[in-house]
């Protein structure tokens, strides 16, 4: 890690903040390696520190408010001062080198939005989740941060996402699907099928064509481009379906005895695969396109969520994200110009 | 059943075809006591039926074409005589009580639109497909007939769901939720927003607010309203996920002997599992809005989809569900004047 800047912590955000939070940072501290700055109240963090007898090893910016969890957009507004507002300003003065945040996805979104705004030439920022596909994870984005957009936005949200995956999964061209209800090209709404034209004549880009819904964990592609609206259904969709299937899975090996015996030998395994399957292991959604890497953890991270968050900002800005965006962006443009 | 009428069984449609559909037919025929009459090639018809000793027992409509499992919608304007279109218009004649087709999705809704005709007042007739939520399945529509909708017409989506859910589930004041990004009023792109005005004022529904990806497996509600696109994308992502699960399920549970061992002895509870999350079992999904009931069973049905979408065809019919649409669709109207 050639960056010694630290990653500036937003103790405030998350349905285990502070205590969580603080528990993350000192792992991420302790386990590894990672320089982390805490952002919230002092005191309470203070004394969260030293239960960990970490007041020396991790520091402390103070916030004086934050942004409750039901808190959105408009709230990044009235409150200049709380802690994704001071971490996001960090960043911006070059004091942390990325922002990690468990707190509420739509504050954190117009929250980096007004204080590090977007990269020059990106039309909106973008989330991008990494999905559980193999040997490496699919990026799905936008996840919801727009949910509004135009076809020349899934273009970017493409670049955005193959800059990330070039960078976090060491994947050359990484291939491009772009989320539709058909493979054939004239299938979808008006939007997905100007999109589709426009990622064929993209430069820099692997375009794959389309992909459909039962196509999002089965590896086919790397990035996974789609409006935000349809993103963050299909996210959900995903996650409570396959908590579904568990749940009725374990409904059904509970039913018989000899069931039960099998299902006690499989429980660590389980257990293990639905770990495996968890958002948290993969240390939470990216806010891309900005001037600065954002980390969004789920609301829901523990210790070991925040620190594998702090990870995942950390490699992202030491890769140097935000450049490789701007390159791809700015490569774009080059060629529209001499078009 | 007091409709003596057959069920008219697209018999070239489908993955399978004709020999699944023919066997579908005979079971539906023997197993359920259901009339069915199959509609397509003769000779081809007539043969399978006697490797089943059916020929007495199920009769035949020539139909000198079929549409392609890829041909879409404009197939319908070029093949008049294709079996699903003579299907349709042997319900139109009021010589079927129902259509059903393991055809493409595509030419079906295109094939039925324009032989069967909307009724009176829909908008845009929907597909409907019933989710394996406890005690009773939800009903997801718009599930793919419609990749652009207008917000009324999320509405209109509404009250087919919730008059089939009456029928077919035996619920009374079905609750409808609106499938969005968020659980406040306010989330989601303008098409939603604007819905979720409108349905908080229709008359005759229950409307129980936003409901999100994850909540479409929880049976919070009984009718989930979304358009086209987005339905089609959910539901595609929901069963490419729970197939994942399971797969992911069996690789683990293979990998070590002991776990081998407890996999051996649940292999035939979990495929019964397996089984009933699969849309087979619920006979396929169904285009409501059209002047006849018209069952869409999966393209990959074998014989038992094929007669339980037989199944599901003639008690929509018996129940009245067109009658059933038509007094709410009315209702609707008649309140719109009112105000």
């Amino acid at each position: 890690m050639s960056d010694s800047r630290p990653i500036a912590l937003d103790a405030m955000g998350g349905d285990h903040a502070p205590h969580e939070i603080v528990a993350g940072a000192v792992h991420a501290v302790r386990e590894r390696g990672l320089s982390v700055v805490l952002v919230g109240a002092p005191r309470v963090l203070y004394e969260a520190l030293a239960d960990h007898d970490a007041t020396k090893e991790v520091p402390i910016v103070r916030a004086e408010e934050a942004l409750e969890m039901n808190e959105g957009a408009l709230a990044s507004l009235r409150r200049p001062r709380s802690s994704i507002a001071i971490a996001c300003h960090l960043v911006r003065r070059g004091d942390a080198s990325a922002v990690v945040s468990a707190g509420s996805t739509a504050g954190i979104v117009a929250t980096g939005r007004l204080r590090l705004k977007a990269q020059q030439g990106v039309l909106r920022p973008a989330i991008a989740v990494a999905l559980p596909t193999r040997p490496t994870p699919a990026l799905l984005l936008d996840a919801g941060a727009n949910a509004e957009v135009k076809p020349e936005m899934l273009v970017q949200f493409a670049h955005l996402g193959a800059a990330y995956a070039e960078l976090a999964h060491g994947i050359e061209d990484p291939r491009v699907g772009l989320l539709t209800i058909g493979s054939e090209p004239e299938k979808g709404n008006k939007l997905v099928k100007r999109a589709h034209e426009l990622l064929q004549g993209s430069p820099g880009l692997t375009f794959a064509g389309n992909v459909e819904g039962h196509d999002l964990l089965a590896g086919k592609v790397d990035v996974i481009t789609t409006d935000g609206f349809t993103g963050n259904v299909a996210l959900k969709t995903m996650e409570g379906a396959v908590r579904y299937a568990f749940d009725e899975l374990r409904e059904t090996l509970s039913e018989s005895r000899l069931a039960r015996l099998g299902a006690a030998m499989q429980r660590s395994r389980v257990r293990e695969l639905r770990r495996r399957l968890d958002a948290e292991a993969y240390g939470g959604a990216v806010l891309l396109g900005l001037n600065g890497t954002v980390v969004i953890a789920h609301g829901s991270s523990k210790a070991q969520g925040i620190s594998a968050a702090c990870k995942l900002a950390a490699d992202l800005s030491a890769g140097g994200i935000v450049s490789g965006i701007a390159d791809r962006i700015a490569a774009t443009h080059r060629s529209h110009r001499l078009w």
